[in-house]
């Protein structure tokens, strides 16, 4: 089925501007056609977060297809060797303060890298993915040089020996090597993040190369989106609304509160998703693992009983966002990264669009409804 | 007429997504209603152009209502005092080379400001006001800071006794004050470029505050989409045709090979406006004068040969940006600044759309049409 059909049987939604509205050509994942599944390229979410590595979802979002092991090697090897950041970035980054949000600084980091590591004018596909590429490998290394200097001045060494992307986030955060659960996890987590067609921050993405902008212009823009509370900013506010509670009875009976005063509550329900978020399961599952592994359930226990409250009372499901937020909590990953590990994750999509976005070769430019006063006679300012 | 009737009886372009499609409501302005009209909240441009100091234009804009005396004095104090730039933000420009494009730069800017002088999670309309204030009075400062730094190692003193955002820009590049004629043609060019209802760059800036984000990042997201040749990089574009000619029949010989060709001519056309761009008459009569002036009409005999030819051949109009490149040429502004001097204008509608969009509550989420592989089964990486 096309989108374009699901998209006409789909009940537009208030709150959505566009909603179901078709802005243009992808090949990149479809979402949701039976109301809960959702495929990279055709392959099904749930077989690639069992069976993959991130770095395998990664090649195939940015260059097409499943890489084979000799590819996933290379691809892994090239992406070590771009983890680093010029000099001129580190001391940009190291004007940033403690207090900045983690996702202005990621923005500032891809302008700055724009400004030091320009795409050239006449835009080459081959050029476009290895400044994907290099993003990929290098967007954690800028969030935490920034941390670690805005936090005690130290300035961190940005290899590691981690082979994957996950991994060495983990590593650069803790300063130590990550037990091999959490180095899973992660990139599981990263995989289920990776990729969700038209979202805000990828609709932005698009909007921005339309123009036959750069692509640093279109991921700085894609941050910024993500960054609000309705979009990626929503896995920390999850965590926000858990960590209220001291028991699940507790959560319960507030819970029920917020429902009866028509409450929104963040991390439930979704504007594509009509039956569950596919990728709930999996996250559910690792969040669990994790805890279970650290010998302490409390947090998903919790997280578990405003699920089943709100499914209860409102038929309403989690999102990704709420059980991620109990997974990066049991990796010690401070709330305010919650939202960067989000683009770590969906770089690979963002700039997969952005390529194209190239190919189609259109300018997005929607129209008004103008609500403004009708044409009126101009008032010199000494007669105002 | 409202926009949503003019936009159903104008005849969607190929080359633009959306087109026709109303997104979002505004009171801002209408653009091309009688197929060649630009009204900003309801008054005419060929007054406001006429008539208004750019400033008046931005309180409008920003503030809703054409300011009185008393009003436009005192915000041209506020203004004035908000051009200063915090040291963090002046040694991370320093970071920043001298090859950089300097829409690059200003993205940059844009996004360190936001790391340091965020705005508060909780939006509030006039604090809201208050950065975009910030942002128009401080956008020349950051462009120049780091122009002169990059080029040649000067700290220049961003202090200027200039009353207008034009003359700011112009005594701050050139290191003098600037004729009066030179400013007063700077204060118009930027009333022309104010606003422009639902362009490429201020729809990335209302698609980015539909998430619930800040304002820094709606800007440096509309900075990034500006960019583009598509959009407003154009002028820079229009003006490397025009200085291709030693004259204008070397000129017109040129361009109608090119249009034999079918070559797209860069300045000419527009996706909104059919009969003709109300703005070129503006902007022409000031290249017209600035270049009577100084008495050299070179350069805009030649623009208004290829304006000639391309209307006698292709009823093609000349769009705000081909007297553009001739007008600020003649005030020496650098090439690579021209669409920057589109920014300094743009910031005041950027702002006043990103107060729509949150005023308005949505999130702009458009739907896909799929076009990739059908769902097919997942292959395990020893059997690729």
């Amino acid at each position: 089925m096309s989108e374009a059909t699901s998209a006409a049987t789909r009940t537009p939604k208030k709150s959505v501007a566009l909603s179901g509205v078709p802005a243009g050509n992808t090949a990149l994942s479809t979402v949701g056609h039976s109301g809960k599944d959702l495929h990279y390229r055709g392959y099904d979410i749930l077989d690639l977060a069992e069976q993959c590595e991130f770095e395998e979802v990664a090649y195939l979002l940015i260059h097409g297809e499943l890489p084979t092991a000799a590819q996933l090697d290379a691809y892994r090897s090239k992406l070590t060797s771009l983890r680093g950041l010029p000099e001129a970035l580190r001391s940009a980054l190291e004007q940033l303060p403690a207090t900045a949000h983690p996702m202005d600084v990621l923005r500032t980091g891809v302008s700055v890298l724009g400004c030091l590591e320009p795409e050239p004018e006449q835009h080459d596909p081959e050029i476009g993915r290895n400044i994907i590429d290099r993003l990929l490998a290098s967007l954690g290394s800028m969030l935490l040089y920034w941390h670690h200097f805005a936090n005690g001045g130290r300035r961190i060494d940005l290899a590691t020996r981690q082979p994957s992307v996950g991994g060495h986030f983990l590593q650069l955060l803790h300063g130590k090597t990550p037990p091999d659960s959490h180095v899973a996890a992660m990139n599981r987590s990263l995989v289920l993040y990776a990729e969700h067609e038209f979202n805000a921050s990828t609709f932005t993405a698009r909007v921005i190369a339309g123009t036959g902008s750069d692509l640093y212009s279109s991921i700085a823009g894609s941050i910024g989106a993500l960054r609000g509370p309705k979009h990626g900013g929503a896995n920390e506010y999850a965590f926000v609304i858990q960590q209220r509670y001291q028991t699940p009875d507790e959560a319960e009976a507030d819970i029920l509160r917020r429902i009866a005063a028509k409450e929104i509550i963040i991390g439930f329900g979704h504007p594509v998703y009509t039956i569950s978020d596919p990728r709930n399961q999996v996250i559910k599952e690792i969040a669990c693992e994790l805890s279970e592994e650290a010998g302490d359930m409390r947090l998903f226990d919790i997280a578990e009983r405003i699920e089943q409250v709100l499914w209860r009372e409102k038929k309403m499901f989690p999102n990704l966002d709420w059980y991620s937020a109990v997974a990066y909590h049991r990796m010690r990953v401070p709330t305010a990264m919650f939202t960067p590990l989000f683009v770590l994750a969906r770089i690979t999509g963002w700039g997969a669009h952005v390529l194209e976005q190239r190919a189609d070769n259109k300018i997005i430019r929607p129209a008004a409804n103008y609500i403004g006063p009708p044409d009126r006679p101009f008032v010199p300012i000494n007669q105002r």
